[in-house]
């Protein structure tokens, strides 16, 4: 059994060192094997302009890695967070970090709204990363829109979706029922909660952050305003078996010959 | 304005002049320039064998496709029902035909369960169909389950997905509210009532024929037990218009580059 985590923040915009410290101590706060933190979750989201991002942007070895990297080790547990990350371009990034540093990097595919003036849309296709509990993979907020996203992570076999996120349209945590039941997968969607205003741009996010398993059962859902952490025990294996009945397999049962694309 | 219906009936099984002439009873009862009618509307579900379903299939031009033909001229209208059809093979179908006779047919692409063992596989892909009122695309059922087969239809530019049903599990009707999001499309889901029970195998069909819009809207959900028809009028040109705000168009948004498949 794998004890997976949904960490729902609130994070301060532009106080990387704050927002690092309060994700921190939620995660020390509860055991779990696979913490999954918030889109952004570092800096915040609603960004005024480009030249904000580039400064509140970090390399994936920075200081918010290295915060996570230590509190990975203490707690010999996996962590996905959101952060700006700022390499050869900026990027709305999640890090796969263990006790051991670095495991992975996820780059959004789908950008929503104003982050398409900020950042560079992901380069690095959906990939998925072997992880002692299981194969787990990575999409971000928006992708969830994109059945593309879920499917190829399933392709691919991960048993396990990390979805950080901030969500500000209400239909996600619904949605995610239909991705995992789709894909027989779990799905793990870490929010935000809070209000961010800047300029003529207010942001409300949903919280509702939620663990759903590949039958579409919903295991947790936090409420919209709650700042904390849940966790769950699953069986990932439960992800392996794509058989809804002894009749239909899931992913056999796809005829990409008449799909034409 | 177009007015779409949706047709929830209990046929009897086998019994195709009691179960067509009520369905065209239904259409006759109410004006519509869509009426759309469940799966295997014609003969019924839970067939014993593969001889039975032999025996009951039609060709294309059969007794029911005479029947369906007849009630569209006389409402000047156009309707999909499900049938079995015998050509050369056995195809759980969906004709659409219109005043002037057959307009099109689709192949049920992804079998369900039993009907495997019936129904050779759909072998027409996900074809759409130019009316007067819009474009059209025809799913079946347990197409609803595989993401592939609306998004199919979108990237055809289908503006309503017709979806004969013959729904046993619960998930549908709130799936179709993801289908229609994430394709901008209008969707009727026709879907019958009613329980077969043959030797061991019992089935209750859970009724909630619906129509969603591309907002997620239900416009209409029927309940799990009525007999009847439902008709809404709806605004087929927002189906084209794929952008959900100023940046994010949903179909031009696809980057199958990262896809990979």
């Amino acid at each position: 059994m794998t004890r997976i985590a949904v960490v729902q923040t609130n994070p301060e915009l532009g106080n990387i060192p704050l927002n690092v410290r309060r994700a921190v101590e939620l995660i020390a706060s509860m055991e779990a094997d696979l913490y999954v933190l918030p889109e952004l979750c570092n800096t915040g989201y609603n960004f005024a302009d480009r030249r904000e991002v580039d400064r509140l942007a970090e390399p994936p070895d920075g200081f918010t890695f290295r915060a996570m990297t230590e509190i990975a080790a203490k707690t010999k547990a996996r962590i996905v967070y959101g952060f700006a990350e700022k390499s050869d371009a900026l990027y709305n990034s999640a890090a796969l970090v263990g006790p051991a540093g670095i495991i992975g990097l996820y780059r959004k595919v789908h950008l929503y709204a104003r982050e398409t003036l900020f950042f560079t849309p992901g380069n690095l296709g959906f990939p998925v990363f072997d992880l002692p509990f299981g194969r787990l993979g990575i999409m971000i907020c928006f992708d969830w829109y994109y059945p593309e996203s879920a499917r190829t992570l399933a392709l691919k076999n991960a048993q396990i979706i990390a979805h950080p996120s901030n969500l500000v349209m209400p239909h996600c945590p619904d949605a995610m029922i239909v991705r995992c039941l789709e894909n027989r997968v779990f799905a793990a969607t870490a929010d935000r909660v809070g209000t961010e205003k800047r300029g003529v741009t207010e942001l409300t996010y949903i919280g509702k952050s939620e663990i759903v398993d590949p039958d579409g059962g919903v295991l947790i859902r936090m409420d919209q305003e709650e700042v904390g952490i849940r966790v769950v025990e699953v069986d990932l294996k439960t992800a392996l078996k794509k058989k809804i009945n002894r009749y239909n397999d899931l992913i056999a049962g796809r005829r990409p010959g008449e799909y034409g694309w």
